[in-house]
């Protein structure tokens, strides 16, 4: 896709005579080769991709990728007969070039020793202009992304129908997954977190044995894996009866979230945004119980490159994806999250997740 | 687990002074960090570990992995305030080392980058090892590797009593999915694919919105993700009714992957039972139509390293576990693929998967 390839060059501070993307075996695969491809199909593990300043590109597929290659519009490709193929493609297309540039936040160690080997040109890493590129999300793309959020934002509203006291985190995790698919996700933009009572208070949990239990906190976080892009959605639930601590936490984060969202402007520093919903719980009983960032962008990978952090430095601009996922989280005891993707605009910023957020007791 | 971190040095070629693990962002982690932790929960993104050839291990995590990481046994931890504290704790560790080891295979370039920048060490690539390790799996490896096959097994067999003419594609890949959960799977090993008619003939295409319909041949390839480790079976599947030509394929793939089975045992190259199979194939009308290698190694990632191949130099030795997956693929008709995993044994091997293999008409 030219417009894509031109955005990644726009963003270049270093001017390179071609961009060389090679993808690893999975899951080391560099999601530029989709971006700039638009292939929805196939894996690709041990292609190539080249790319240059007038916009054009060549790829070169393995022959098990070669019927899923010719959805690509517009892109010369070569199918490998054997290994040896890749290294002479490498060869003849650096051949004669000064610079290349890599993408060497997605490129193994040893795909760039393959390219190394292949070339005496300087190597650049381009991963800075490549994520600046990618979370800038043209209309296509956000057209994709909302309907990954709808997916995700759907199944979370039926979750009251489908999940009760006495089942195990990881069927929990199975109904939410098979919902999803069933509306069409081609799979889990990762794995469902059901995270059930202490196990809760671990924001990378995913889902054991644990029988959901009386007094639970229910932490669900999932996604919807869709034409490869991905959603992201957290709701926090109850099971059998909140307790006045339960609810204390659970409006805090509610209220963390709402100050962050008010907060979303074009122009504004995602460190902001973050700090809003922070002040929000360090006000509170909670202080020093909201462990991570406030939210992350999101695209072809869940976590895609920039985010609303103090770790982070981002100007927000129309057309950039990201979490906004406040909580609360007590060792031992239990945790809270509510989490949504919002597409930042012109205007402002549109939910592409848009559940119900208030407590529910299940 | 100092068994793991016994069987990576024994495979150097180099001595090192201690191997260096970093976790990028997801999907970029390094399995080798789960490998030698053992940890099932949580995702360590940015996350990094270093072990010694005295077999001792230290990690650094941040925050939101801390309760996570206290499932470790014996490994000394230190949680993250900021991301400065990863490079301090990378000076730290690698102060006065000469040679220091890195995964060039699961690291990033950029990773690769900040191990530098914190070093004078030499720095290895010993990817080869560590492959060469973890592809000769150990009692518990195998005992999981066991129970993701037999959750893939039993879906196997009873899918002729939830898929149906009619259904899309993407329905058949959601009830599939469904039931590796509702049995303990945490995840997808891969997205599932369910390839019907034309499709089928695309060994790497996941699930579209075409209907089942009579005649259709129907690839249904998938596996269970199971305390990290995967699974991979496929089955082929007839819709409605079964044409002769279709009824040879299907014999001719089977009669491949019996004839590569009977090939398995320690001490065989694994590009001899690739040759098995594909003699098979190209003694009949199907020359030339067996378009990818008969099978890889599986584990923590579903293509861990090595393989049943032309492409691969390898020897077959107890511990190993592979696919075994030949297939007929006929563009715009239609593909057959049957695929099962075993472990190499003393004796011969055992099968992980063993989901009945007679053509079944749904």
């Amino acid at each position: 896709m030219k417009s894509r390839i031109k955005k990644i060059f726009e963003f270049a501070e270093e001017k390179v005579d071609a961009i060389v993307i090679y993808n690893s075996v999975k899951p080391h695969l560099d999601k530029t080769f989709f971006y700039v491809t638009g292939l929805t199909e196939g894996v690709f593990e041990n292609c190539g991709l080249i790319f240059y300043p007038d916009l054009s590109s060549e790829m070169i597929v393995s022959k098990l990728e070669a019927d899923s290659a010719k959805k690509a519009e517009n892109i010369p490709t070569k199918v490998m007969e054997d290994k040896e193929d890749l290294k002479e493609w490498l060869k003849e297309k650096l051949e004669g070039l000064d610079k290349i540039g890599i993408n060497g936040s997605e490129l193994t160690y040893k795909g760039f020793d393959k390219i190394k080997d292949s070339t005496d040109a300087e190597i650049i890493d381009m991963s800075d202009s490549i994520v600046e590129a990618r979370n800038r999300k043209d209309e296509n793309e956000i057209e994709i992304l909302d309907k990954a959020g709808e997916i995700a934002s759907e199944v979370a509203e039926e979750i009251p129908d489908h999940i009760e006291k006495g089942m195990k985190e990881y069927e929990v995790a199975a109904e939410i997954s098979y919902l999803m698919k069933k509306k069409g996700a081609t799979g889990d933009a990762f794995e469902v977190i059901a995270g059930s009572g202490p196990n809760s208070a671990e924001p990378h949990y995913t889902a054991g044995e644990r029988k959901l239990q009386k007094g639970d906190f229910l932490v669900l976080d999932f996604g919807a894996l869709y034409k490869r892009y991905r959603s992201d959605i957290t709701r926090t639930f109850i099971i059998g009866e909140a307790s006045d601590k339960q609810k204390r936490i659970y409006e805090t984060v509610l209220e963390a979230q709402q100050a962050a969202l008010k907060k979303i402007e074009s122009g504004i520093k995602g460190e902001e945004i973050h700090n809003a919903a922070k002040e929000v719980i360090d006000s509170t009983e909670f202080e020093g119980k909201f462990i991570h960032g406030l939210g992350h962008s999101i695209g072809l990978s869940t976590h895609d490159g920039s985010g609303l952090s103090p770790n982070v430095d981002v100007t927000l601009e129309p057309g950039m994806v990201f979490t906004v996922e406040p909580g609360i989280y007590i060792s031992g005891y239990g945790g809270v999250r509510i989490e949504d993707d919002i597409v930042v605009t012109e205007d402002g910023y549109e939910m592409l997740t848009d559940a119900e957020r208030e407590l529910k007791v299940l």
